[in-house]
């Protein structure tokens, strides 16, 4: 049974809501186990736990929070080196479109490839013009349907890629599904 | 007098519509000369030529197109360490929100950078939820009000940080000017 | 058994040494097919038949050259969404330390997520000074021990990942081993 | 006269110790005035005092430490839209090469643009080998004379822009310096 940790950081909350979307797309694949974290509240153990996670952070200056920040330079640092090899991803709120959303997912990824972990975007679209190649972003509230759809979606693909790779379902790869062709 | 280039590569022709309104930014600041380059008809000279410059190109997997990337490769290398010192910035399309258009802009800006050239974004809202902290950005054509004023936007702060810092038009730092309070 | 796709573009063929050197690695790991190409020769079909691939480029103005990119901008633009969840990593050569090796490893890893990758870095160091958390680099050709090191351990960290997540061999995964301690 | 601020933050000194050679650099150009701060003794007014700065973080997982992306979070936070147009430069020291130096100045990069700075790296070599096009990067602790050169360069051409380009002294443009041919 894979196991998934949604891991954010939320000011304002927008970030804690897009986290909320994130579990309902993991749950969306059958077999799943997912622990939701907020980052004052998560340990090193929830880490150890999951086989794929997916780190959420307000953008703040373009980058994640230093709340979240501070969550792997210090809590996870005397981790560093014991666990390699998870699969993982980023979501992440800004002010504004062009507000710095996309490079704050970067950054995310950035400290998690640091650690080992193999991290992914989504090729597919949410909505016409929409979708989440570095990870799920969103200008404030996630509340248009489609970044609401992006978020789910960033969940869904961490589930099948632990489905896939973790559990050996092989029937879970994105590319075998008949949804593949539709979306 | 203050010379801007206007350097873009467009596929389909989203991004030559970002130009034209960066162009009218630019041209929204009294004193300044305005010159427009496609990619492929763009020489050194105009690189040369310039005291600042707006780049832009299609969001390409997530980075600038090939054919942007093969001009500073190929046509400007030689001109590396002869240029030093212009200012800069960038805008990009992409095929939707969330799918690199942010980070087409970096690699841009990464390229400029490269070359010696002072690299913005800017601070401004164009409207509630569109900014340019890292360049002006689309989802496909520029069509929205929002995200025409954002690149307006990115057109005339490059032109006020080349009257201030080229010109020594100080009256024409953002900071100086009424409307700052406004936005 | 699995695939391993090592593909570089290189212009003074400092590349094409670190390419060798990650193929060496690949190749250290037993059970795993390895193909070699450089981009001027590859196919869409060399990517479709991998299940890990590493691309190297050199480090032309902090990213990949252009000739790397046109590959993935126009020979796999028709296989977008039809290669997603390989596993990948870079490697590049820059003309001085400082000089954009890691953001040029960054931009590969971009295009490369933007493709639906799986992307990884290398938490080993590969001398007390050494390391490839974003992928193995060099500063013009790879001469000392400790760089043709961190390509060697570049190689066999993906044919690990491919191992244990593609061919479910659980025994390869580095913090199995018992060398993961000594390094 | 030009206001430079060095502003840094060091775990283990070698950030400290970079700090002090952007120092050297700086104060290598007549009529510069230099402050030197840590980031748990900087405020505000330092930021708003200077006309340039150079900001140097140890590399924590890839990107700036917490403790600095604190400083820009909530001590400058309030300041955002009143300090835009100043110029800026980023120095790192990683655990090694490859170790997530030049991403680390580039978050830090982010992190400055979204202040609406002006921001550069160094085309000049420092020594065959070394150079800084993103910004002073070290692998520990500053020994080598190339890596102490290259930290010295991105001060004294902090320093030079900001007499070109806020001071009008036209003389101290890097291409207008006899130096620039030779090195």
């Amino acid at each position: 049974m894979g196991k998934i940790l949604i891991l954010y950081h939320s000011a304002t909350g927008n970030t804690a809501k897009m986290a909320t979307l994130v579990v309902e797309g993991a749950e969306s694949i059958a077999g799943m186990e997912v622990r939701v974290r907020d980052v004052e509240a998560a340990t090193a153990e929830d880490v150890h736990w999951c086989d794929g996670l997916a780190v959420g952070s307000p953008t703040n200056m373009g980058i994640l929070s230093w709340k979240m920040k501070r969550f792997w330079d210090d809590v996870m640092a005397p981790h560093w080196m014991k666990v390699d090899g998870k699969i993982a991803c980023a979501f992440s709120s800004s002010g504004g479109w062009g507000g710095g959303n996309e490079l704050a997912c970067q950054s995310i990824l950035t400290v998690l490839m640091n650690f080992g972990f193999l991290v992914f975007g989504v090729t597919d679209y949410a909505a016409k013009l929409m979708t989440l190649h570095y990870g799920a972003v969103a200008a404030r509230e996630p509340r248009s349907d489609d970044v609401q759809d992006a978020c789910r979606t960033l969940g869904r693909r961490l589930a099948e890629w632990v489905a896939v790779y973790v559990d050996g379902r092989g029937e879970e790869h994105p590319l075998c599904k008949t949804r593949m062709g539709a979306e």
